[in-house]
C-alpha cells in the first residue's frame, strides 16, 4: 500500500506501507482523492507550518475522500459505527477532546487537545490521510450527499476552512468583502462569502492565473496585488479576509478595510514574528480576528458543494500518488494550479 | 408493523401499518425508542401545537433512535449513504431546504421550508417516527458515539433543543441562569447550562416531582412556582430560559431577570395571543429571544450524552408501543414522569 | 409663575406657583418651550403611564429648552456649574445614580435609582419642567449647538429616545426598517434610522396626517395600518421598531420582521398584560428588545438637530402655557398634530 | 502668556505667546493643569507618534483643565455657549466632523476628519492646550462635577481612553483582565476594569515603581515583566489590554489570553511595522481589537473621578510650566512618575 510521507524539509517519499488495522470504533477507508493543502506544501518546503515543526516522519494529508472498507471489532453493528462499507465518504479531519474549556464554550475548532489528521501540532504527530488505505474514527466519516462526486467533494475540508473564516467576520450579507490571496483557500473564501450574501467580492493576488480561479469562484473584481494602478483596487471594503499567508496580504487588509471594520486573518504566516502595521489597528479601531480550522462547517461545506458545480473549476489537476512529488511541485506552482488532488486509486 | 398515529384531538391510535420502502438516498430504520415530546402531547390533547393545527392523520414522533436496516436503491454503496446496516443511530429530525434566506444566513433551524418529523407546520404534514420501521433520508442518521446506549440516546433531540436555547442566551459561563419549567426540556436546559459553565442554575415548577428531576439534572436551587415564600426565589438572575410553555412562566422570567438581561423563550405557548408584561421588556430593556429547534447541536447533544450517565435519571419510563395511549397519559402526568419512551421493540 | 400640574386623571391645571430657588450645584432655568409627550398625555388621560400611576400632584414635562438664569450658591464659579447665564440650553431629563449594577455596566438609561423629570416611576414623584422657571442640576444643562433654534431643539429629548431605539436594533446600515406608529416618536425613529444609514424605511399608522409627518421625516413608504390592501405593505423587513404603544403595533412588527430579525419595543403599552403573539417569537426566532429612554444620545440628538432643518416640520403647533389643556387636546388629536410645544414665554 | 511648543524632535520650548482671541462659539479658558501624555513625550523624543510626524511647530497638550474666562462674540448668551465664566472645566479634546461614515455609524472617536487638541494627525496640526490661556469650541467644555478638584480632574482625558479600551473588550464583569504596561494609561485601565466589574486584574511592567501605581489603582496582582519566574504570572486571562506601546507587551497579551479570548491594543506602537506573533491570532483564534481615543466616555470619566479619591495617588508630580522640560523628563522617567501635571497658574 502506497503512502506519502514527509521525512523532513524537502524529503517527501512515496513509500510502501503496511495496511493499517482498524480498532474498535474505527473505520478502514480506501482513499480515492487527497487534496494537497498549503500546509502540506509548507511541511515539504520548510519542514513545518506556522509555529509547528516536524519532529518525526509523518504521513501528510487531511483533505481526504474515499470509500468505507470496513470497521474494527467489535462489530460495525455497534454504537459509533460509520456508514455502510462501500459508501463514498469525506473524512472530517478533527477529533476535539470535548472536555477542555474551549470545547465547553462550544469552540471545538480551537480545542487545546484536538487531534488533526496530518498535523505536527502535537507530538507524536497525528498521521495523515495520504495513503491508499487509512484508519480513522468511525465518527469522522461523512457520507457524500446525493449528487456529490468524490472529485468535487475533496474540496470539503478547505471549503470548511473558508466558511468558518466568513462566519468569523459576522454577517456579511450586503457587505463588500475583500480577499487577499487567490490560492485555493482564497478562492473558496470567495465562494463562501457569496453564499453568505456578500454584495461584492474583490480579490487580490500577484498571479493572473490565480485571479482567474478567483473569478471562477465568483469574485466580482480581481486585482493585481503588485500593480498600484490596477483600476480594481477598492477605496475601502467592509470586511477583509487575509488568505495569502504573507505579511503583505495582512498589510493590504489593514490598509483597505474601512475604519472600524473587520479583518479576518486566515492564512498561516511564515514562522516567527511578522511585520505588522499595528498602529492601523489602533488608530482605525480595526477588529482583527483569527480564524482557525472549523467544526460543524464540514457538513455545511458538503451541502454547498453538492449544490455547486462551479466548484469543479477549482480542481486544477488530479495526479496519481506515485507522482506525488511532481503533484506537490505542481500545487506549489500557483501560475498553473488551484487545487491539486492526489489520486490513490480507490474505486 | 405498528405505528402511533394521531387522528385528531384525543384520538391517538396504535395501528397496523405497511412497512415503508426506502427510495434512493433513503434509509429504513428499525426504531428502538421514541421519546414522547410535549408537542406530541399537544397534538393529542389539543389537536395542534402553537399555531400549527392538525389537518390530516399524522404519525407522531421526532425523538427517535434505532438500528439501520438498509437503504433504497441505487445501492447503499453510493453517495449519501448512511451507516452500515446494523448500526445504532439517532435520527436528526430536520431537513432544511438549504436555499432560503435563513439557510443562507446559517440559521437552518428556522428554515422557512424545512421538513421536520411528525410536524403539522406544513401540509401535507411530515409524518413522524413512532413506528416500528421508518424511512428517513440517509443523511439524517447519526451513529451513536461509543458508549452511548440507545435508551439515553433517545434524549438527543430534546437535549439539542436545550443546547440551542442556551446558545441563544449568549455566553452563560459564570452567570446565574433561571429556568422556568422542570419538564424534560427544562431539565435538559439545566444540564446544557451546566455544561456551558453557568455558575448557578435555579429552576421553578409547580410540582415537587419535576423539581426532583431538575435537581438530578444539576440544578443548584429548585423553587415551588406557586409558593411566593419559597426561600429559593432568587432576587434576580442574569439569564432566564422559559421552558414551561405557559404565560406565567414567561412572566416569572421577565420579573426576575436583571435589568438589561436576556430571556430566552423556548416553550411553545398556548395557541392565540398570550398575556405579556411587555412594559417590563421596555422599562427594564430586556432582550427576549425566541429559541426554536436546533441544527448542529444534535451532534453536540450526542457527545454530551455519551459523557454523562446523569442523564439516565431523566428517562422515567419505557412503555411498549401497544400501550402508547397510557404512555402518553403517563408522560402528561408530570407528577410521575420526566421523559417517557415508547419501546418499538427493535433489537 | 405659571406651571402645568397634573392632579389626577383628567385633572390638568395651569397654576400660579412660587419661583423655585436653586441650591448648590443647581441652576435656575427660564423655560422657553416644553414639548408635550405621549407620557404627559397618558398621565392626563389615564392617571398614569405604563405600570407607573400618579400618587400625588406632579408638574409634568421632560422635554424642556430655555435660558439659564443663574445658579445656587456656592457661587456658579465652583465645580459643577453650568453654562453662562443667558445661554440657551436643553435640559437632559435624567440623573442616574451612578452606583447601581446597571450604571456600572454602562447602561445608565435603565438605572434602577434614576431621577427623571416629570415621572411617577418613583415616589415622591420627580417634578417636571412645565413651568416658567425650573430648577435642575447644573450638569443636566446642554448648551444648544450653534445654529440650533430653541423651537427645533425642543425635539432633543424625543429624538434621543428614537436614537437609542435604533442603537438597540444593532447596525441598520443598508437594512430595511419598519416603524409602527407615526406619532412624534415614530417620526423621529424614521429620522434616526435614516441618519444611521437604513436603506429603506417603511412606516405604518392609522392616520393619513401622521403618515404625512412620517414622510416629512424621511420615510420611503407609508402604509395605512387598517388597510390590508395598501400596496405599501412590505413582504418583510430586516428590523422593526414598535412606536405605536398598542399591542396591534407589536403584532405587526412580529408578523412582518424576517425570521431571525430584530424587533425593538419602544412604545409603552397600556397598563397590565398585553396580548402577545409569543409563538412567533419562538417559531421565527425573533429578538424582541426593549428600548427605554437614552443616555449619551442626548448630545447626539442636539448635533443631529443642528444639522437638519427637516425636523422643523415635526413641530406642528406652539401654544401658550395658559392654554395648556387645549394644547394637550391638540397633541392628543393625531389627525392634526405631530409634536405640540407649550410656550412658557422665556425670551 | 507662556505656552509649551514642540519645534521638532528634542526641541521643546516654553515661549511667550500672544493671548488668543475667541471667535463666535468659542471660549477662552485659563488653563490650570495640563497632563503630560505619552504622546506628548513621543513628539518630544521622536518628533512624532505612531504614524503621525511633526511637520510644523505645535502647541502640545490635550489633557487640560482650567477656568472659563469668557466667550467670543456673538454674545455668550447665544446658542453654543459654554458654562459661566469662572466655572472650573475640563476640555474634551475632540471635535468630530459629524458627517463622515464613522460619525454616521456612531463611532465618532475614529472620525476621519476629527480635530484633536495637540495632534499632528492632520496638517496644519491642531494646536494643543499647554498654554496659560487657550481658545476651544464652547461645546468642548465640561463643568467639573461637584466635589471634583481640578488636580484629579486632569486625569479625565486618559481615563476616558482607558474606559473606551475596556468597552472595546466587551462585558468584563466577572472576568480576569490582564493589562500590560503600568504607565498612567495602564493604571487607569486597571481602574476602569475594576469599575466595570472585573473579578481580577493582573498588571505587568518592567518597573517596580510603575507596578506600585498599578496596585494603587486597584490591581490584584502585579508582575515584573522581565522576570519569567515571577509568581504573579497568570496561566491565562480572559481579556488582555495592551497599554505598554511596545511589541513585547502585545506579545505577552497574545501569549497569555485564553484561546478565543480578546486582546485590546491600546498602546500606540513605535512607528513602522512591529514584530507580531500573528500565528497565535490564527491558531488560538484571538480577537485583536484596536482602541483609539473615546467619545462619550469623557463624561463617564468625570463622574468616575468625582467618586474616587484613589485616583489622587496617580498624580505623581505637579510642575510649574516654566520647568516644562524637566517635567517632561520626569514624566518620561517611569521609575519616578505616573502622571505629571504642568501647572499653568490659573486660579
Amino acid at each position: 500500500m502506497l503512502g506519502c510521507m514527509i521525512h523532513g524539509r524537502g524529503d517527501l517519499r512515496v513509500e510502501e506501507l503496511p495496511v493499517p488495522e482498524p480498532g474498535p470504533g474505527q473505520a478502514l477507508v480506501a482513499v480515492r482523492y487527497g487534496g494537497v493543502c498549503g500546509s502540506d506544501l509548507h511541511y515539504w518546503k520548510h519542514g513545518g507550518v506556522g509555529d509547528f515543526r516536524l519532529r518525526e516522519p509523518m504521513l501528510l494529508g487531511h483533505e481526504v475522500v474515499g470509500t468505507v472498507l470496513g470497521y474494527g471489532t467489535p462489530s460495525p453493528a455497534g454504537a459509533g459505527a460509520g456508514p455502510v462499507p462501500g459508501t463514498a465518504v469525506a473524512v472530517h479531519p478533527a477529533t476535539p477532546c470535548g472536555a477542555c474549556p474551549e470545547c465547553v464554550r462550544g469552540r471545538r475548532n480551537i480545542c487545546r487537545d484536538t487531534r488533526y489528521l496530518g498535523s505536527a501540532a502535537r507530538f507524536p504527530h497525528v498521521q495523515g490521510g495520504f495513503a491508499a488505505q487509512v484508519v480513522v474514527a468511525a465518527d469522522q466519516l461523512r457520507p457524500l450527499p446525493a449528487g456529490l462526486e468524490p472529485r468535487r467533494a475533496a474540496l470539503a475540508e478547505p471549503l470548511s476552512v473558508a466558511l468558518h473564516a466568513v462566519h468569523r467576520a459576522g454577517d456579511v450579507a450586503g457587505r463588500h468583502v475583500l480577499v487577499t490571496g487567490a490560492g485555493p483557500i482564497g478562492c473558496l473564501v470567495v465562494a463562501a462569502a457569496r453564499a453568505a450574501g456578500a454584495s461584492r467580492v474583490t480579490v487580490t493576488d500577484l498571479l493572473p492565473a490565480a485571479l482567474a480561479y478567483a473569478r471562477a469562484a465568483g469574485a466580482d473584481t480581481v486585482v493585481r496585488a503588485d500593480d498600484p494602478d490596477d483600476p480594481g483596487w477598492p477605496a475601502e471594503a467592509d470586511v477583509a479576509v487575509e488568505a495569502s499567508g504573507v505579511a503583505a496580504g495582512l498589510d493590504t487588509c489593514l490598509r483597505l478595510v474601512r475604519r472600524g471594520g473587520v479583518v479576518v486573518q486566515l492564512g498561516m504566516l511564515p514562522p516567527g514574528p511578522s511585520p505588522f502595521a499595528g498602529n492601523l489597528v489602533v488608530s482605525r479601531e480595526i477588529d482583527l480576528r483569527g480564524a482557525f480550522r472549523f467544526d460543524a462547517e464540514f457538513d455545511e461545506a458538503l451541502r454547498l458543494l453538492a449544490s455547486g458545480p462551479a466548484f469543479d473549476a477549482l480542481v486544477s489537476a488530479v495526479v496519481p500518488v506515485r507522482e506525488a512529488e511532481s503533484a506537490f511541485a505542481l500545487a506549489a506552482d500557483r501560475s498553473r494550479s488551484c487545487k491539486v488532488l492526489l489520486d490513490f486509486g480507490a474505486p
